[in-house]
């Protein structure tokens, strides 16, 4: 089974956030087009709209009323994604067309505010103020996580505090608040609406750390970009995290990881040094603790057929290989 | 008299401003620091919280309800000023210490980002739904007028309807939406804060067609930045639109503004060029027209020495030469 699968009691809805948002991005400006083009496909799977959507499902059948909280949610993580592609100036970014060349910077900051602001006024129209500081308060926090990641990079002295920080302010939060917001919009009950978030939460510490594990087994192909990217990047995350404490060569993995040339020199002899020291056996256990905390929460809720397939989700998040 | 003497009715105001900008934007990460510091040096004259202020002071004395929106202002003003500081990959920046070389661009990008979202979450506080969109609104229309004075740089054919929708929306959109804010925390009528808006939307064009002005007539010592740094960088603003039509030498300024060599190696020549075609002397009359028409507003508003004092900075705006 694949995300499909499990987004299936919600796909009628999906595919109406699918065309809703190129129409959304579309302003007047047309070169805004092949950067909103772009955007769309990098969003993918559309986690944050499934998981508002089944999470309001759960309550109401009608889910008329979360399409435009879905929209706004895959957008504010498109906003997030478009400022991660800013590359910084020490680096260089090749084969360029001339429109990325003179623009690229630039058009990725304004077009990810654009989109930023457009999730913002979609929230907005509910006149809900909760629903407003809750959105806002959970930007901060994601911006704070992308600071707390840049500063991190290269840094073998950052423990497991900072790494749960700063998967939680990136992937966590906005998965939380998509399940939230979700059943917010419904009748449901606060500790119904309290236990949505908190499985939103514990499910999106386990995609992440799911995720950094990727990085380091899955091929090129699965990942759409290279093995070991973080690693490239001096990204230190949970793997890494355990390795440089329990790895017999963990003071050659030191001295590499500080260093941003070794970082990219030595990426492969870093992967296999991590793999070796066990680090990615100890990152799955972190995710499967994750997922069992994740579905725990499942208890507080009406046992419907949505709660059993939130079940399975959290098991397929943190055992996926695609 | 400088803004200070027109600010002098809010002063004490603008002094809390000041003093909770450094601490709003210090969140826990000590690395904001510096990036705050550089921001809040970058703001400047406090123009959006002075017109808040000044816009509620028209119809009561006590301002302390007003000093959240003043923040919010000020921040989202400078959020926009620290993602129009990063840089193209295809510049270089010269002289730039460690962490600017490192994270430049990235930190640039996040900074501004949290910024914004704080301001945000302070304009949720009111717990107003309407301030909500206003600033959401707004948002987009600012990145709109980034973008859109982003293609047009080097473009020759960019007329005047280009240029006043570009600086609506760079300029006078924030200190139109300032004004109506501001009055809408008070017991203003609906006429009144209509008013204060067309007032804050004038006086923002006029505003914003000086500061282009400046950028031909005045000293580096008083910009802090070159003469003709639009020039340089491509920016075709009204002086050069009135100079592309009527200059005799309008074909050289055609080949050499379509070229962004030339606009770096020309640019004093550009500068002369455009001056001696009387392109300052026009914009000057725009700028006269956009002034008055932001005095006239002010009729409908109650003759109080706050609504003098008003007229008197639409006034000193067009005719500043700080």
């Amino acid at each position: 089974m694949g995300p499909n699968d499990f987004f299936a009691p919600v796909a009628d809805e999906l595919q109406r956030v699918e065309s809703s948002l190129e129409t959304n991005i579309n302003t007047d400006l047309g070169v805004l087009h092949a950067a909103s083009t772009h955007l769309i496909k990098a969003g993918g799977k559309r986690l944050r709209p499934a998981f508002a959507l089944l999470a309001a499902r759960v309550f109401i059948d009608d889910l008329d009323e979360i399409i435009p909280l879905a929209i706004a949610l895959e957008l504010t993580h498109m906003a997030t994604l478009v400022h991660d592609d800013v590359i910084d100036n020490s680096q260089i970014r090749r084969g360029t067309d001339t429109v990325k060349k003179l623009w690229g910077n630039r058009l990725s900051i304004y077009a990810g505010n654009l989109v930023f602001a457009n999730s913002l006024s979609l929230v907005a129209g509910y006149q809900r103020q909760d629903m407003v500081n809750i959105l806002a308060d959970t930007s901060m926090k994601i911006c704070e996580g992308e600071i707390i990641q840049m500063l991190s990079a290269y840094n073998t002295e950052v423990g497991m505090k900072n790494y749960l920080r700063r998967i939680e302010r990136k992937t966590a939060l906005l998965i939380s608040v998509s399940c939230q917001l979700g059943a917010l919009l419904t009748p449901a009950g606060i500790a119904e609406i309290s236990a949505l978030q908190k499985y939103g939460y514990y499910l999106g510490m386990a995609f992440q750390v799911t995720d950094d594990i990727l990085d380091f087994v899955a091929t090129e192909e699965i990942l759409g970009k290279p093995t070991g990217s973080d690693i490239r990047q001096g990204i230190i995350t949970l793997p890494t995290i355990y390795a440089l404490r329990f790895s017999p060569h963990r003071q050659d993995l030191q001295r590499w990881l500080s260093s941003a040339q070794c970082c990219i020199e030595q990426t492969d002899h870093i992967v296999d040094l991590v793999i070796d020291a066990g680090g990615i056996d100890y990152a799955y256990y972190a995710a499967q603790y994750y997922t069992e905390k994740a579905k725990r929460q499942l208890r507080y809720l009406p046992k419907t057929p949505i709660t059993e397939n939130l079940g399975m989700m959290a098991d397929f998040i943190s055992n996926r290989d695609y």
